[in-house]
């Protein structure tokens, strides 16, 4: 097993384990995809785990400073590891995964490297890439503004061109102007790609990215007319406060012509602007790409959250005793499991669906390489709205884990604070959720209006061309375990999406103007927004499930958990069924019903189900979610570490207690 | 206006403020209960917003000791401000609120004293009392463990009468019955009330109060046998950390046999165990009494998020310029309002349910005190369940409005981290939601068992005797405007609330044992008892809107915020209402309709319906709730301040990102 608890003496949990009806090892090859991803995984997590330099157990405890400081020396650790160890990519990208520690390394190579892969020319890429590579620059992403976040094309940054020095001016020109939130823009870039309006010959052609150096390779000062520094404390203890997320101001900064990235457009000597022929559409495919892993990371923080509350919802106890005997495990209870078991099957819901948005991907990438865009828009809607509906699904999901560890949840120790902190950004961050989800909802208006003409949707929009079936067919369900049948569940949510997407579309219709329609209808195109990317969920776990998964019992436990996330929200959205007629009532009942025997098949198999996501107690980084379940002396032992138990009398009851204990302030007539 | 920027020399909200319908004066009297309650609000509010010591903008930047240290010294400024302007209890009592701190001396009013009230005889109280009243010993409530926590019965402490001595045994037998959790105990109580297992004669009397002395009252050192310290830290930065909630363990700690609480049972000297003739159900006061209290907090918390979001949407401008011209400012969004004016009229709804809550209150009180009990089960109930809805509703909705400020609602200097962090606790202490709806669930299905014997329900279950009528009522509406009768909402509500606990009824009497039948529906009795408690808020919003509430417009705009929560309400639970059959599709999609037409008539008020919560920016602590609106050069000036700052260049540059920069690590095959 890929834990650090090997000299463990007491399994808490053991007749949890002992219950399970299926092969662990099989399913946390299902998890991770194959035996290598396994195998790989778990090297990269014990290295990192018993690595004392990647010791993140005191971290909410830490001042800003040294939480900062303490970042910078993990990544240049996490670094000469991996030079040290000659790791491939991938592992690499597992290590930094592992050390779970947000940081400038991750815009590095998360956002400027591609960026410069994505937009710069070869010459470009030929220049600035073995840089980055190597560390020699260290470079962030610098974007959204002050005053400006999801509306990109109202970005104030100027970049003007001088053809008298053959530079561009970068410039900030109000105080909204000023760069704000890029990550490791604060304290550890030396350059940014920076998005600005391009000005030449005295006209505006909108927003265009340029690699703008900040800080002397010297000795890490800003260069002249750069202001820089770390836009203050966010969300939690720990968390996000050890990136230096940064705020940036331009004085007429001026930097060479070319370091404009010019792959799709560029300014000639004489201050010209030229489009090249690269399609634009190329441009889609690096989002699908970030949002695709997005989507993954949702499922790793959900399923980290889920493996805590299910483990500790097995060793705490409350109440059912009725004669001073042991009480029961809170993971018994019907209330606890409706709350918990949906959870778990959304970590393997999204799980799921990441792997196939990462096949996606490839298959974006290839098409375009042919100048295939036939399913572009489709694949940039489904990748936007499925990063909407995770992110927010498993931010809400955490908070509520944490809810369902009782009091103790709210302690840092508990991990799932700190959890919860470092993952909401992920909702705002790459497309608010709301601005995305009316992207989506925009594409599927215009699928619904094109209906009519005959032209088939595509891929995960295709079912929208059985218009005619789904706006009238009855769901057929009779009993509650007519529910277990995937083609009933397949067709009630085809229903329900496509009826509500008419819908929306008939209300728009009616509306004098369209955008205004659109514009007054935007609260319900949320909801069928939702309800088509809930169908693409559902729609993937049951091909899944459909595939050949090896190991005894694995398949079966999958089938169970699919078919909870999709009676689950069937559930939750009962009202979307029911208003469009895709159910009835009594239909709607019976899922319920089925619903509540699945959980009584999950619940013996739950601790197994979390323990196949194969997380160490380092990365987990939770007292309720240790491995062995041993939660209550760790619980103790961990609150003396605090800095407030340093000593016993606390620091001030010498100026603030003792004079109000001996009276030494006059009475009150209270 | 009951502000701290009389200095403000633009009112970026001035527009705004000028657009509303009505007089905004006279809300702050109906949101506040009357113009005596606004102005010594007022003037507690302004007494702490000019005090430098209550200064806390800089709260998540401390340190967890210099936190706990600020704490005691805004707790004894506090009090030292209370006696020397003689403040009443009214006055104190919102002092400490607008301190808006947690410290130890909110457990010692809010929980010690009324402990000893409570459960004390008249001797007990007349000891006790005046050393707490004036600070001679400072006490908290030490009930839950660290093995337990809803289930009182299951704490193990014990305290053993040793008649030899006429003293009690107070012991930790296991570690699981460490004290662990309660307030002020870690650093500050010199006493505690502590609940343990009553044992004389060989028997266990299960769990009673004791007074037990855990501090020396000269030097604050723990008496023998006494270990205490701190649980370590919680969630978020500031929040909840400036208390020390406490870990308290005994080894045969001996305290006189007259500091057993006895009001309602007494050992005798000689050992033996006597249930006083006070009735049992006089706890329930207590109860009832500081629920109430949470539910009128809740509003507090909510409200205070609400004016953030609500005037920084005001503020914010995305999108919407299609020829360079300014943004649209946010709040004018559809999918803005449909997210933040539910809010809005929840915090409003909340408070007015508040107020009748504590109206309750005095009348059980009044009850109580002629040995009238035929309301305390219903009381009980409806406070139990208004606690669990409220609360989780507000924290949900605290995060919402954080989601709604977009990146900025991420950062501490917009106050809504911290908000959400110290907030969230209210959904577990002082009995966890979901056990609450439990309770409220076993007594509504009490409460239908004896419909048909006739027995007549009382209070805010009246409606169930309409049990005939209801069953089969059909709701009238037909168009849209319907809506606005608050008669067709009432019925509507009450036909939902009651039919899904008759549904619940029937299914759990099918169950071949009736316990494990409410075990096993107990996800839907949680449904069940939700639906209840929204009628009662529902009810008490519309019975406030019948009232007389004087100034002009005032009562349009309240009439439309409970619309507004009641149609939100129906909307979001559509399924609920669907499947009961308490109204059709069409009804329905009506309902969302009214609510569309209902948030563009609350759109041009929405900023002074939150101005009429009447904060003062010290009490907000927001940046992005200025009252002035003036909120890109606070955030840009806020962020300097963070130590990170401290240096251009970070600590750490020399050690951890020189030697990389410079290739001093090995290059790897990356």
């Amino acid at each position: 097993m890929a834990v650090d608890h090997a000299a463990a003496e007491v399994d808490h949990l053991a007749a949890e384990r002992a219950a399970a009806r299926f092969d662990v090892e099989a399913m946390k090859i299902a998890w991770a995809g194959s035996r290598h991803a396994v195998d790989v995984a778990d090297r990269m997590a014990r290295l990192v785990a018993s690595d004392p330099v990647f010791r993140k157990d005191n971290r909410t405890m830490l001042s800003r400073k040294d939480l900062f400081k303490d970042t910078l020396r993990k990544a240049a650790h996490a670094w000469k590891r991996i030079v040290e160890l000659r790791l491939t990519e991938e592992e690499a990208s597992l290590l930094r995964q592992y050390v779970d520690q947000p940081g400038y390394v991750d815009l590095h190579w998360g956002m400027f490297v591609p960026a410069i892969k994505g937009q710069g020319t070869e010459e470009q890429q030929k220049k600035w890439l073995p840089l980055a590579y190597k560390f020699q620059i260290i470079g962030c992403y610098a974007q959204t503004e002050l005053g400006h976040g999801s509306n990109v094309q109202g970005l104030e940054t100027t970049a003007t061109f001088d053809p008298m020095t053959d530079e561009f001016v970068i410039h900030s020109p109000t105080l909204t102007s000023s760069k704000w939130w890029p990550g490791g823009l604060g304290k550890a870039s030396t350059h940014a790609v920076v998005y600005a309006r391009l000005i030449t010959e005295g006209k505006d052609y909108g927003i265009h990215g340029f690699i703008v150096q900040l800080r002397s390779l010297e000795d890490h000062s800003p260069l002249p007319g750069v202001t820089l520094g770390d836009i203050g404390g966010k969300f939690g203890s720990g968390a996000y406060n050890s990136m230096d997320n940064g705020v940036l101001r331009f004085d007429h900064v001026r930097i060479p012509r070319d370091q404009m990235l010019m792959r799709l457009s560029q300014v000639t000597r004489e201050g010209k602007y030229v489009q090249s022929d690269v399609p634009k559409q190329l441009l889609y495919g690096t989002m699908v790409y970030v949002r695709q892993s997005i989507v993954a990371d949702a499922s790793k923080a959900l399923s980290r959250a889920v493996c805590i509350a299910v483990r500790y919802s097995a060793i705490r106890k409350q109440f059912g005793s009725q004669d001073g005997g042991p009480e029961t495990q809170v993971l018994n209870y019907r209330t606890q499991q409706s709350r918990l078991f949906p959870l778990l099957a959304s970590a393997y819901a999204f799980r799921f669906v990441g792997d196939w948005l990462n096949w996606l991907y490839t298959d974006v990438t290839q098409k375009l390489e042919v100048k295939d865009y036939s399913t572009l828009q489709e694949a940039h809607a489904c990748t936007a709205g499925l990063k909407a509906v995770t992110t927010s699904a498993t931010a809400d999901a955490i908070e509520e884990c944490r809810k369902l560890c009782g009091g103790h949840g709210y302690l840092n120790s508990s991990g799932l604070p700190e959890l919860f902190a470092v993952y909401v950004p992920a909702c705002t961050y790459e497309g608010d959720n709301v601005v995305l989800l009316l992207q989506v909802a925009r594409i599927l208006m215009k699928t619904v209006s094109q209906l009519t003409s005959g032209k088939q949707p595509v891929g995960t929009m295709a079912y929208m061309g059985k218009v005619q079936h789904l706006m009238q067919s009855k769901c057929a369900v009779k009993t509650a375990e007519d529910w277990l049948n995937p083609a009933f569940i397949q067709e009630a949510f085809e229903a329900r999406a496509l009826r509500m997407a008419v819908n929306c579309a008939q209300n728009i219709g009616q509306a004098s103007n369209q955008e205004e329609g659109f514009y007054e209808r935007s609260p319900d195109l949320l909801e069928a927004a939702v309800a088509h990317i809930q169908l693409i969920i559902v729609t993937k776990f049951i091909e899944k499930v459909h595939q050949d998964i090896p190991g005894h019992g694995v398949k079966e436990q999958l089938q169970n958990l699919c078919n909870v996330y999709a009676l689950y929200t069937l559930h939750k959205h009962l009202g979307d069924f029911l208003a469009t007629g895709s159910l009835t009532p009594k239909q709607g009942a019976l899922a319920n019903e089925q619903l509540g025997k699945l959980y009584a098949q999950v619940r013996p198999n739950a601790v197994a189900l979390v323990d196949a996501f194969n997380y160490t107690d380092h990365y987990l980084g939770s007292v309720l979610g240790r491995y062995d379940g041993n939660v209550y002396p760790a619980l103790y032992e961990e609150a003396w570490k605090d800095p407030l138990n340093e000593t016993v009398v606390p620091e001030g009851y010498h100026e603030y207690l003792r004079p109000l204990l001996k009276q030494q302030l006059k009475l009150s007539r209270l």
